[in-house]
């Protein structure tokens, strides 16, 4: 034991590598553990600095294995102590007051929570507890226990960004390239390969915003990119096309691609305040822009038809003659298959369906890019065929894209009546097909 | 109701006055708490940023009488459920696991840090958050039932200002005047009239160091002031004389100031990250200074001699001869008084015994500058007569200033003794005064 | 002469502090001498930087004694060469044309002008040559012969403090103390006694500009100061009371002070392009300004008043009647004199008379200020009385003060005719006292 | 003409676009010029930025035809006038001092030079500028008389662009894609495709540094690439490998490509300055490189072997057996010919005789890249042959390349030793090949 306290360096070596010392465990579930309950003690409370990079340093170098048995440990070890619970409870139950509650508040929460505020201190500690959960989420799946040690995670990091803490900026071309380059690589949506690509993207009629937070240096969290259009876009592939020099009179911004960047943030929604600020800032520069609303891809939508029977197929297109959808199902469809136009009607009603009419059980819509934009408060304005002809169009929904519009004079009232009668409104031109 | 929902400005008016609205009430208890509601619900989480906006804003304008009202319906308002945390508290004795013990945690919770946290939302939320609490700190001490409010606000407040979100900032002469005047401002310990004594701080022989948010911006949080000596400064008015030119071989960085700026967050601990963070930078910058420690006022020993007494004086002078302190609790004690000097080893005495063996009820030093110094691992190195020869200086403490030591390789273990076994550590100088 | 040549260090020691080196004299003319003649060769160019260095360096530490005989040898030792002069001029006279034009342009260049460019590589070389100039400027006066080397540093100026080459910059409370500091020191019409002062001219109501040259960091090279007002400012003490907070509906932009900061750039003139570029900025920021002025002082007209003789004042005053300047020559005159008022229009008199008819040798205005205005475009508004109520208003002028128009659409029509028929222009309201 | 005038918009219309008024004639040889009478005028002088401005406008708009009409006329119009110049000669003879001496300077300056020092006042002027010369250069061989007009163009720019002017700054991985998009597209010495060949530049065991000038924001003026390597570099494919993340112990600074960016500015020497300057950044940064070099390319070597006959390149090979270099003139040399090795001797032979032997007219080497190392105080250190194994590196010179030493402690005395004596210095090495 004596050696790990040593490892544990007083300020005078905060600047030495501690892993040049003989006497540091490397890859050590119990090296770890010991440093662990340090952080948590009073002397993480003096030191906690210096305790928090050995402990966050540690953890970076465990393997795949040991970083499953350390998730095991301290769920266990910090979670609440059950005595302390009973005896809380106890408390509470002879006098119920907001003293005995604080008292049964604290023996509830465990120390978990605690642990990562304060592994929080270390130099890069919250990037590295953003990749701790990256790590942890990838063996949620098969182990189920670790489900509340991911919880208390999320918990935390919903404090930690918070909107009130973002940085909202604009991409440029003036934009430091280490950013630029992290961005290609973790754009989503409608993928770049290069530098080209992206600087297309930043042109004069288009805008780029991310989210950055003060402790991730150069890091994006989420970004939305922006085309200023004349209508709503209604195709990726003009959106992709370089600029022509002539001024058009553009009246809209198409919001054509949002992307959250850290695995590790998976459900901690900033999307939709993302969404809302942009906005909030193309009106304050361009108050000519009167139009807002997306071009949004329609995942899921294949999957549901591949597995949806005739006859259900047949009702939904029932008043439609000569259409006909079965070629959607065969695998010879094409990029630009003739048929898809062809067959428009039918499809739009499909697509419509889907969107409407099909829920979770909760009563919301199977689809979840619907039901982020629609839980703002937006609704569906137009379902475009051939919006997106390429390979990864075709491939996620034969080409499909859908038009959610923000109309800001309604979209407060749309979000409660989405929110509390589960009401999916749509435009008049989308009223048509249902 | 109708007006008030009306003042949830949709995303469309983000930029409008909304005090400007005839349909505002401005300082009105139920206006303000209706938008409340409206935060915490999920309307709050669809357009948080724009309700929190109105929140704060309507709170700023609130009268102190109804900043107190609003405290006490909040804290009753959005206090746990006490219906809801029985049900808790019943299934989980039924089956005490992580899922019931998660949903006891959630209903002991309460919904008071929620509403702050979405408050955090707002434009400058943070800082109007903090001034709401200095407001509540003033008010607490006649209105007892809102301590657990101020409980749940300092809880948050250690997790938003945990040492990896702050930034440190060197503090010189090319800093904005408008931060320089700020530190003017919150300069607490050895204050200064204007930019000119400020300006002799920041000398090439000074350091200044100060910790900012980047959710506060241009806002110091808290500040530490270093003077470059050889050996530990013994003397506040020689620290202060402007520096002559000829370089001396400085070999210790001698901490003489340190004061919290913002009073809304106070008993948010910071002191003891930023000494510590100094130090480091200070062995980076001037690896030459081998020596760290502290010339700190002595709050609270005029106090206690006042009430002390004489036969406990006595007992404490015992075997020195031809010494009297008593003109120290006379009211003809002027500013440089001769007898000062001439029963140095008399006070020196009472000093030692002062901060070595008067206790409070935790068995730590009464005094709190000494608890805050020993709590980080220092040793009481010395005492010194006359080092505060000032108005100020004569009425804290008679002139009398201390020197606490910071000694690199120990301050682990001095502190574990201090933490572990109440053990005051001091030099053997000091030793021979008890 | 071997160890001088060792001064001129190779790249290797460019870091190294020359002046440790025992083989360096400093205080020498012979030193810097031959490292000028370094400079000015081939060495020069290859070695520049570092020669350029060490020859700065040397002179900066020069005694005034040997400041004046170092200008007088350069001055000597680069100027033209007579007999190359000569030769150029034969070849001319041969054949004139742009060939041997540009050599007879070379031969009578003189290398003084290669020097300080070539001393302007060093390290804060431009800064260096402008306190050199600084230097030359005392002892012009008592050595006519160095008027010529003054012409060479003054052609460089021009080039260097190119208005292309400046920037303008927004002096505000959140500009760093170091410039504030000097903005202070450099202010001349209304010194500001500490940074108090300076801040009321930063305020909402003031605007304060500077312009700043790359080579020079942090130094002002010339700034002017701009008060919001309704109608011209006519008070100088009204300008300087603290801001009230009732929002007047400003109209005008009043200069009030204009400093040049460098006394080395002295006839350099950058003034009227900084005026000129204030008024564009100001335009661009606050549309609804519409009127441009200034609250001019009134230097040399107290001693112009001395100077004058009796029937010429009574000339002027011809057609008023009871009016008595005389008390203006006395003695006993004190700030506030009410005499002042009570003949405030024979004053108004002189003061029109002495601005518009008393001409230097050009036929131009013998007041400088009012020349400098004059020559941009502006015309004299109106003359105010008691404009500046402090002792300094009154050795000055009397407290009498100068507004002068800067009319958008008429200022080039101005000029011209002020430039090219010595044309003053002066308002209907000024035109009745004259 | 009356219209003329009034394209020279007062400040009021400072923001207006010029050339949406219906009074200006674009592409107009006698409106430009109108204008440039006025810039050189009083009136440039009192509102020489706008006038500056509408020139620098409507010379950008000239057609390549009328821009040459441009040079011709502006060339003419303001040379030196003969008749003043004649004058100035008189008074100079008659009494030749430095009175009629800076008469004389004044007349054969010329206006030219003045007319460019206030167009320079536009915004952006230095870089308009700087393509107009490029414009001039283009024209310059077919039109002898305008090289006047381009020495006046260089004369000035060397103080415009002295060394104590610019700004050296650190390209990285973190500067700005516009920026380093302007280093791809100015890169001639060793080409790349796109960001990622940039980026491997940019490594940590890479150095990229570029001069940037104050008035062309983002412009990169020359810039020079540096390995870290073990020795010098002797091939650049080497180089351009990625980098393996093994720690070698670097000993030398490779400077392996400098480029110039600006057109405009050629024969505006400021590479030397470079090159000196980063090597003390390097010497401060990395204090364990002790060797600086190059590996740098070899123009007109394969050209020089075109025409140099057969007995010439026997008697320079006189002592070698058994190599041939014919196959060199030959047309089937290919990539990675065997025959390169194998006649490595006999090839070293030929480039040490070239580049030490050959020289111009001026008793210099021929080979400019020579000429600029040499001058800069270098030494020719080692020929290395496949140093470059690319299509251009064979087309430039059979894929050979040069290492130059900057031995920092004899730098200077080489320097003396070239501009004195005409002497090349090379390494013991290289002596035995001459």
């Amino acid at each position: 034991m004596f050696n790990l306290k040593q490892i544990i360096s007083s300020i005078a070596d905060a600047g030495q590598k501690i892993f040049n010392r003989s006497d540091i465990k490397k890859n050590d579930i119990n090296s770890i553990l010991d440093l662990c309950d340090d952080l948590i003690s009073n002397k993480g409370a003096a030191f906690g600095i210096t305790v928090a990079r050995d402990v966050t340093k540690l953890y970076q170098i465990l393997s795949p294995e040991n970083k499953l048995i350390f998730f095991k440990r301290i769920n266990e070890k910090y979670k609440a102590n059950f005595t302390e619970v009973d005896e809380a409870i106890n408390l509470y139950k002879i006098s119920p007051n907001e003293k005995t509650l604080a008292n049964l508040f604290k023996a509830s929460s465990g120390k978990r929570r605690e642990l990562f505020t304060r592994m929080n201190m270390a130099p890069n500690g919250t990037s590295i507890i953003i990749e701790l959960r990256e790590d942890l989420l990838k063996v949620l799946k098969d182990n189920k226990d670790l489900k509340v040690l991911d919880d208390d995670l999320r918990y935390l990091f919903k404090g930690w960004f918070n909107p009130g803490f973002l940085k909202l900026e604009k991409i440029t071309w003036d934009t430091k390239a280490a950013v630029l380059e992290k961005i290609i690589q973790y754009e989503r949506v409608h993928q770049m390969k290069d530098m080209n690509e992206l600087k297309r993207r930043l042109g004069e009629d288009r805008r780029f915003f991310s989210y950055f937070h003060p402790a991730l240096e150069d890091e994006p969290i989420i970004f939305v990119q922006v085309a200023l259009t004349k209508g709503l876009g209604k195709s990726i592939q003009e959106l992709m096309k370089p600029s022509n020099d002539e001024k058009k009179n553009y009246d809209t911004a198409t919001f054509y691609s949002i992307s959250n960047c850290q695995e590790g943030l998976s459900r901690v929604t900033l999307g939709n305040f993302l969404i809302k600020r942009v906005v909030y800032e193309i009106q304050e520069e361009l108050p000519h822009i009167k139009n807002f609303g997306t071009l949004s891809p329609l995942p899921g939508f294949v999957d549901w038809l591949s597995y949806v029977e005739e006859p259900k197929i047949k009702n939904i297109l029932a008043n439609i003659k000569n259409q006909d959808v079965s070629f959607l199902k065969s695998k010879d469809l094409k990029l630009g298959d003739s048929r898809i136009i062809e067959n428009k009607e039918a499809i739009t009603k499909l697509v419509a369906h889907y969107i409407v009419n099909e829920k979770n059980q909760q009563g919301l819509p199977v689809n979840d890019v619907s039901r982020f934009h629609l839980g703002n408060g937006a609704i569906v304005e137009d379902i475009v065929i051939n919006a997106n002809v390429s390979e990864q169009g075709y491939k996620r929904a034969f080409g499909v894209m859908v038009n959610y519009l923000y109309e800001l004079k309604s979209i407060e009232k749309n979000h409660e009546d989405y929110m509390n009668n589960n009401k999916v409104i749509v435009s008049d031109k989308i009223k048509k097909y249902l």
